[in-house]
């Protein structure tokens, strides 16, 4: 099953949905219905043992936590604020009552921490690896929700943080599990960038590396991209001597996935002078264009000279 | 893993929550949480090929189907109406492109036919059994939503349809893959049983055998119950020599899982003289009682005799 083939052939219906209902159809890091006055948001991520995480090698407090976090990652990346969630899962029959709970336990207490109490679930006792299924529901921030489709030639492009490496653990840290969601930074994104009602600009969250997100937000906005590699902020867990015979730094910064940062476009004169938010960098790293024949994304080295991106983005779960 | 055990486990975290927001905590059909000034109802179920279908042996279309009705099912319980719903999917690696889009092809379908659209999921591509987590999102019917916890001693204790065999095929229907999920049969009950906007007794979906889940009513109620076993609206598919050498057809009626139909405790003034709503039976099948010491369920005969209920229902994925 190849997923992005799966996924167009879903989106294509999105056509037949009733538009005074369903805000935002599938196809962004958030669904949105119009309930009454209220719109409300909804993601769903799951997260599997010898996929997403390693039973045997991770504290269960830290997969846990994931699942939570994995889901506010999509929240924040629609300038959304979270309210409740609802975790199924999926326990091999030899995991333990103690473990299960404190399984639990955990997931409850990060979601209390970020006030999005957990309100339901189900489980399931099986003969497989551990699945952790999360959902989330959310409510607008100050500003309708970011899309993917809002990004306008001349926009700059900007992420969050520091990219690539997130598999490793570098100071203690293995970022795809430690990871802070983006939602402080994306409200204040929105209110930054939002104008009468509407954030102007594009966001998606980086889950699958910056070349294959940036790629979804291209796509969505009929536009295309020019990326400076020069530029990207590359995350210390890539430094030095830790990827002996690797490529350059800036290629996984571009396309590992798990970076959970924000990608967005916003007009270059409204991030003037601003290199982080809420304590978190902020870079820009690259210039939205207009619609062309030829790459999406292309790579602007600071000498001028202009190639194709041609390495995708890590292919989440495909491999 | 000792499911019941896990769950406990779980509610009893329920006191820290904040009353302001959660409207309904997790331990009943669906929790329910505040946004702004509308209530929102959410359920998540998941569906594993091996547990609660068999893949080889199975359409597509019918998996893809119960995967939603199996949610809209909790939806009824609550007397709520569905409004959208995500699906995350684990797909096993050979279930191959075609037989992937169907799966998503089906379920759209079905939840389009209880306007329940779905706006959001999340695939995964794994070595593993498939699995189909479905998220609903609902909202108050006419009156709010009915909870576990609404019995009250003499009130009649109802139930819609037929009960036990579900499994079983019989004239070509396979219960618990085709069930009609009972939404319309339970707005009409909260019409009937409402006022000043409550809901006038308990409610809750029986996927786990009437014994069980109506323990699940006495206990968050704080009631006890007598069933009348000779009263139980028994499925055909129990009938004849389909069983030869099994217990009685009412042991099946009270013990087999996935039966989908709804239990509801109401006075039976309320329900007086009424044998079907929307075309779907309702049988009154006993009486709620105080809380006592003893079993919390029993069974009373037409010659009087009064048994304990020691039979559990069928404990959903813990066999």
């Amino acid at each position: 099953v190849r997923e992005l083939v799966l996924l167009n052939h879903i989106y294509l219906a999105n056509a037949q949905l009733d538009a005074a209902t369903v805000v935002i159809p599938p196809g962004d890091d958030m669904g949105c219905v119009r309930i009454g006055s209220q719109e409300v948001l909804v993601t769903v991520d799951q997260i599997v043992d010898g996929v997403h995480f390693n039973l045997a090698a991770t504290r269960l407090e830290k997969i846990a936590r994931k699942a939570i976090t994995r889901n506010l990652s999509d929240v924040a990346a629609m300038a959304a604020i979270p309210v409740a969630a609802v975790a199924a899962a999926l326990l091999p029959r030899d995991l333990g009552q103690d473990r299960a709970e404190a399984l639990f336990d955990a997931m409850r207490a990060t979601a209390n921490d970020y006030r999005c109490p957990l309100i339901g679930g189900d489980i399931g006792i099986y003969a497989g690896p551990l699945v952790l299924t999360v959902t989330i529901i959310a409510r607008p921030g100050p500003v309708a929700p970011a899309r993917r489709s809002g990004a306008t030639p001349g926009q700059g492009i900007f992420v969050t943080g520091v990219l690539g490496g997130s598999l490793l653990t570098y100071q203690g840290h293995t970022h795809h599990l430690d990871f802070e969601p983006r939602l402080a930074v994306a409200l204040r994104l929105a209110e930054l960038l939002g104008e009468t009602g509407i954030f102007r600009g594009a966001m998606i969250d980086l889950s699958d590396g910056l070349a294959t997100d940036l790629g979804h937000i291209c796509t969505a906005s009929n536009v295309t991209a020019e990326l400076w590699p020069h530029c990207l902020p590359i995350s210390p867990a890539l430094a030095g001597d830790r990827l002996p015979g690797a490529p350059g730094a800036w290629q996984h910064a571009l396309t590992d996935g798990e970076d959970y940062e924000l990608c967005f476009t916003a007009a270059v004169e409204a991030m003037e002078g601003l290199t982080s938010l809420e304590g978190v960098p902020v870079t820009h790293v690259g210039t939205i264009l207009p619609p062309r024949s030829g790459p999406t994304i292309s790579l602007k080295w600071p000498d001028g000279r202009v190639e194709p991106l041609t390495a995708r983005g890590w292919e989440h779960h495909s491999s």
